[in-house]
C-alpha cells in the first residue's frame, strides 16, 4: 500500500518521514504529554499523574497500520490513540484525565504544525543552500554576456550574472515570505469542543500557554479551529517558493536545449540517462522542479477554497487540508533538493553564450546588465 | 514514511493497493514481458527468449524501497527496473532485446494506464452500489413530503423522494461521463524514443496491437505521448463524481443539523463520535466525500494545466501528472465508499420532515413532486 | 467602467457579445416569452395574453446600465427584469402572469444555456477550420524530416506531418468531447421555486417541453438546478479544448525560437512587433494561445468546487458559475481564433528542419514517422 | 459587449473603474510622461522635449474601442498607444524619443500596478470598515450565549461575541497580509527590452527612481519582468482575504435558516427577495461573498502556474496575470462591499440564541467564552 515509488522521485526521504505516519503519532502523543504537563503545572493535575501520562504517550506502541484504520472508521486518529493511551494506563480514574479538555482537532491541528515545523527547518535548510549557490553564480557570471530572450525570442545582450541575479531576487523574495508566514502558522492549537478552553477551572490561557513553550509552537490568543488564514498563507507562501524554483529550472532546461547549449546540470551517473538514447543527457533535475511547479497551484487553490469552514469546527474543510499542506512540504522540499546541486554543479559554457550572442548580431553591450547584476547582489548584502 | 494514517481516512486499502508501488511494477514488467511476447508473435524475438523475458519479469525479486531510490535518482522507474532486468537475464545478447523499442514513457504510461484500469472497476462498483442505494431511496420516499430550501432559506414543499432522485441523476450523469472518459483513456503506450516506433522492422503497429491485447487496454493508432487528452478527460470525470458525491454529503449533513434533524447517518459503533463529547453523533461518512469533494478541483485544474507538453515528450507535465491522477482515483473510491453505506442505512426520519414542513408554513402540495420523482425514474429504467 | 482591452486580446469580439449584457437580457426575455406560449399552448393563458407578454418582451427598452445596478442590487437580474415587464404591460392582472411558476435561476440559468449555444456555435467552427489547417498541414509536411525532441533534448528523426497529426488528434478528441459536452448540458432550465414545476396545474412537463422547442434547447426530465454536472462536464470540455491548443502554441513557439527557427508564425502587419526592437518578431498568435490554457484550469477548478450546491438550490455556487462560463467560452474562441490563422500561414522552413537533424547527428531514418501519418490520417477520414 | 450584469453583481463599480479600460490607458500615459520627466532631470531629454510629451500624454483622445482592437491585433496595448503619442507630437524627432529604453511590458505591468494600487486603497478601506463592524459586533454580543456547533452538531455552549471575535481575527489577519504585500508589490516596470535599463546612458537606475516617485510606486533595484513573487503573493494575500470573509457568510446564512434563526442580514428594500415567493428572505448579501470565495482559489492558482515564465521576459505568462489580479480585485472588493453592511446592521436575535441553547441540553456555561473574547479584544487593542 506504500506509494513510495511514486512520492519518491518528487519528494525526499526526510521530508516524507517528517509528515510519515510515525512522526504524526509521535507528534500528537507529545501534544497530549505536554497537556498533561501544563494541567499539572496549573495545579489540575498532580505531578505524579503528569509523570505516568507522559510516560505511557512515551511508551505506547506503535502499530500504524492497525492505526490507520482505526483513524480512517473513527474518521479520526486522536479517538482511537487516546483509547489506546487509556487502555495503556490501566488506571481508570486517571485515563479520564488523558485528553482532558481537548478536542480531535485539537490534537490533529497541533500536530500537522509539529510536522509543518519540522517540515520548514528542512525547507529553510534547502532555500539557504539554493541562495548560496546562487549567489555565488551571479557573482561568478556577472559579466558574463548571453542573448536576453523575450517572448522566447532574441532580444538584446544580457549577462549570465543577471539572470543569476533574478533567480535569486525570486528566491530571496520566496523565502522570506515563506518564513514570515511559517511564523505566523506555526501555533498550538487547543481550544476543546467548541473552542472556548472550558473545564478547565479558568486556566485554558495559562495551560494554553505552557504546551505552547513546551511544544515550541506560538500561542494564539484564541484558538484558530476555523480560522484557517495561517494555513492558507502558509500554503501559499510553499506555492511561490515552488514558482520561484520553477523559474530557474524553466531557464535551465530552454538554455540546455542542443540547439542553444549555454549551460546544463551537472552530470550524476546514474541520472538523466535515457532508457533508449545513449547520447542523450536529460536535464532531470529541472524536470522534478517543474513537476512540483505544476502541482502546487492546484494544492493552494484546495487549501484556499477549504477557508470557509463552518461555524465552531468544520466538516471537511480542515480534514481537507492535512495530506494537502504534506502534499506542498513534500513537492516543495523535493523541488529544491533536486535544483541546489543542478545550480551548485551547473556547467556553463560561457564560450558558447559568447558565441551565441555574436551569431544574433543584436549587439555586446553588457554594461549596464553588469552594474545592474553588482547593485542586486550589493543591496541584498 | 509510510503515509497511511493520512491517506486510508479519506481512501481505501484497495485503491491505495491499486496505485500502489507493488501494482506498479508489477504492471511496469507486464509491459515488458508483454512487449517480447509481441516481438516473438511478429518475428522479433524467437519463442524461446520471449519466455526467458517474460520468466525473467514474472520473478524479478520486489524490492521496493531500493527502487524507489533508484527510480528518484534516475528520474525514472523503467531504467532500474530494466537494468535488473537485464541483469537477472545473465545473458547480455538477450538481455539488449528487453524493453526493445521502447521509451520509458511508454513503461511508465502504460503502468499507470493499468492501474487507472483497476481503479476504474474498483470505482465502477461502487457508483454501481450508490446508484442502487440511491434508486431505493428515491423510490421509497417518492411521496415523503419535506422542505424545499433554496439559498439556505424554506422555499415551497418537496419530497425527499424528488430530493433522492436529483442525487441519482446527478450520479447516474457522473457516471456515464467516467465510464465513456475510461473508455477513452485506459489505453496502451508505446512509441519509443520520440513516438515513432522506430527500430522494429515496421512491425510497430502490429506489435502495439499485441500488446494492447495482451494487456487489455485500448491500442491508438499513434502514441500519445504528449497528447492528454485522455487523461484530462479522465481526470475531469473523476472530479465530477467527487462533485456529484459531495452534493450529497452537503444536502444529508444540512439536514442532519439538531435544528432540522430530518435524516442521519446510520449509526456505526466507534464511527462518528466526539474524543471529548459523549452525546455527539458526527456525519463521519459526509465529512469523508466532502473532503474529497474540496480536493478534487485542484488536482484536476493541475492535470489541465499540464497539457500543453513540450514537443514530443515533455519535462514535467506527464511526470507531474502520474501521482494526481493516483490521489484522484484515491479520493474518488474513498468518497463512493463512504457514501455507499450513509446512503444504504440512512435514518429517515419521516415524521420529523413533514412536521418540519407543517411548522413553516409554506403549504403541502407535494404532488407534483411525486410526479416528478416516478418521472425520473420512469425515464431511467 | 469597460474592460475591453483587458478583453478582448484574449478573447473576440463575437464571443463577448455573445456572454454580453444585450445577449443576456435578450436571452432571458425570451425565455419569458416562451413560457408564456407554452402556457398558452397548454391552456394556462389565452393566445392573445401569451401575445402580449410576447410582445412586452420584444419592446422592453434595454436600459443595461440601470439594470445591472438593480440586478446588483437585488442579488439577481430576474427581479428587475420580471418587474420592468410588469410595469409596461400596463395590466395588473396580466402582469401577474408573468414568469408564473418560474424562478430567478430558471431565466438565469436558461439564459446562461443559451449564451453558451451561440459560443458552442462559434467554438464550433473555429475547431473546424483548426482541424482542417491540421489536417493539410499534416499532409503537406507527411514527409518533412525534423528532429524529434524529448524532455527538451534532441532525440531521434521524426517528421513534421507526425508532429502536426498528433496536434489534430488532439484537438479532434477535444472537438468530439466539446460536441458531447455541449449536446448534454445545454438544457432548459424550468422548475418553479424549489424545482417541482408546481402551481401549473400538473403541466409542468409539458410547458417544459414546449418551452425547450421553441427556445431549442434540450428538455430535462427534471429540472437541474442543483445537479451541475453538466455545467461541469461542458467547463472541463472547454479547459480540455485550451489545453491541446496551448501544447500546439507551445511547440510552435520553441520551434521559432532563432536558434531553431523552423518555423514562424505567418507575418502579419502590425502583429508581433515590439515596441523597442525592430528585429524582433513575437509569437504573438501562441501568445494568446498559451495565456488562455494558463487561464483555463483555474476557472474550471472553480466550477467543479461549485458542484456541491445546497439543497434545492443553493448559495453562492451557481451564482458564481456564470461569470467563469462565461470566461471560458471567451477564452476558448480567443484561443483558437488566434491559433487558426497561425496554423494556416505558418511558414515552415523544411531545409532548416533537414539541416537541423542533419547537424544533430541523430539518425535520418523516417519511414516509420511517414506511415504512423498516414495512418493516422487515414483512421480520421 | 459589456458585462457590467455579469460583472457588477460580484464587483463593484468603483472598482470595475479602478481596473476599466480608461484607467489603464490613463496610467500607461502616465508611465510615459513620468519617463520623459525623468529622462529631463537625468540630463537625457530637454525640459521643453519632457513638458511637449506630457502634454501630448495629457491631451491624447481616448478611443477605447479602436484602442481595444489595435491592442487585440498588436498583442499588446503599448505598441498602438505610443503609436499614437508620436503621431500626435507632429515632430518626428521628438517622438523618437517617447517611450525610450522601456518596453510593453515596462508600460503594462506599470499600469497595472497603478491600478493595484487604487484597488488597495479601496480594499483597505473596505476592510477597515468590516474590522470595526466585527469589534463592534462582538464587543456588543461579548456575552450573548448561543450553541457552539462543531461538524454540523450541537456542540457546547460559546458566546456569539466569541464567534465574531474569531471573524475579526480572521479579518485582521487577512488585512495585515493584503498590507504587507501589497507594499512589496506595487512597484515600477523599467527594464526595457530584456531587463538591463540599456542604452540610457548609464542612467537607468535614476531614471527608474524618478519615475517611481512621480507615480507613487516601490521603486525595485532590479526590473522584475519574469519574477513574479510580488504578484502572485499580492494574489494570494487576495485570495485569503475572500477566505476570511467566506467564512463569515457561511456561518450567517447557516445561522439565518429557519430552523435556527439566530440572525439575518439586515432588511434592505429590493434585496433579497425572491422572484416567486413572497415569504422569503434571502441572504444575498452572503450569496455575493460565497460566490467571490468561490472564485478566488482558482484565480491564486492561475497566476501561482504562470510564475514560471520563460527567460527574460516570457510568452503567455504575464499576459494571463493581467486579468486574473483584476478579476480578484474587483471580487475581493465586491465581497467586502457586501459583507460590510451584513455586519453593521445584522439582526441578531439574542433570545433565540439563548433558547436554542437551553432546547440544546449542552449545559449553558459561558464564562470561558466570555473571557475568550475580552482576551482577544484586549490584544487587539
Amino acid at each position: 500500500m506504500s506509494r513510495l515509488i511514486r512520492d519518491l522521485p518528487g519528494g525526499s526521504a526526510e521530508m516524507l518521514d517528517a509528515f510519515g505516519d510515525e512522526a504524526m503519532v509521535k507528534h500528537m502523543l507529545a501534544f497530549e504529554a505536554s497537556l498533561a504537563e501544563a494541567q499539572a503545572a496549573a495545579g489540575l493535575l498532580t505531578g505524579d499523574q503528569a509523570s505516568r501520562i507522559a510516560i505511557a504517550c512515551a511508551q505506547l506502541p506503535l502499530e500504524v497500520k492497525t492505526l490507520a484504520q482505526e483513524a480512517a472508521h473513527a474518521g479520526t486518529l486522536a479517538i482511537p490513540l487516546v483509547q489506546r493511551l487509556r487502555r495503556a494506563l490501566g488506571d481508570e480514574a486517571l485515563a479520564k484525565k488523558i485528553h482532558w479538555g481537548a478536542t480531535s482537532q485539537d490534537a490533529a491541528d497541533t500536530a500537522l504544525m509539529l510536522q509543518a515545523r519540522t517540515g520548514r527547518d528542512l525547507i529553510a535548510r534547502e532555500l539557504a543552500r539554493v541562495q548560496t549557490a546562487l549567489a555565488a553564480l551571479a557573482e561568478r557570471m556577472a559579466a558574463a554576456p548571453m542573448i536576453g530572450r523575450t517572448l522566447f525570442q532574441d532580444a538584446v545582450p544580457i549577462t549570465f550574472g543577471l539572470k543569476a541575479a533574478n533567480w535569486l531576487l525570486g528566491i530571496d523574495d520566496a523565502a522570506r515570505r515563506f518564513a514570515r508566514e511559517s511564523e505566523g502558522a506555526l501555533a498550538l492549537q487547543f481550544g476543546g469542543a467548541a473552542g472556548t478552553r472550558a473545564g478547565l477551572d479558568g486556566k485554558g490561557a495559562e495551560i494554553a500557554a505552557h504546551m505552547a513553550r513546551i511544544l515550541g509552537l506560538a500561542s494564539p490568543v484564541v484558538p484558530w479551529h476555523a480560522r484557517r488564514g495561517g494555513v492558507a498563507g502558509l500554503a501559499a507562501a510553499l506555492g511561490i517558493v515552488a514558482g520561484a524554483t520553477g523559474k530557474i529550472a524553466r531557464d535551465i532546461s530552454f538554455l540546455s536545449q542542443n540547439a542553444i547549449a549555454e549551460m546544463f546540470e551537472p552530470s550524476v551517473p546514474g541520472r538523466g540517462g535515457s532508457s533508449i538514447m545513449a547520447h542523450k543527457r536529460n536535464p532531470t533535475g529541472c524536470q522534478i522542479v517543474l513537476s512540483a511547479a505544476t502541482r502546487a497551484p492546484g494544492l493552494v487553490a484546495t487549501i484556499l477554497s477549504a477557508m470557509p469552514q463552518e461555524q465552531e469546527r468544520g466538516l471537511g474543510g480542515w480534514q481537507a487540508e492535512d495530506p494537502v499542506l504534506a502534499d506542498l512540504f513534500v513537492l516543495v522540499h523535493g523541488a529544491l533538493l533536486a535544483l541546489a546541486p543542478v545550480l551548485e554543479g551547473l556547467e556553463v559554457d560561457t564560450a558558447r553564450m559568447a558565441q551565441n550572442l555574436a551569431d544574433a548580431g543584436i549587439g555586446t553591450d553588457i554594461g549596464e546588465a553588469v552594474a545592474l547584476t553588482q547593485a542586486a547582489l550589493k543591496a541584498r548584502s
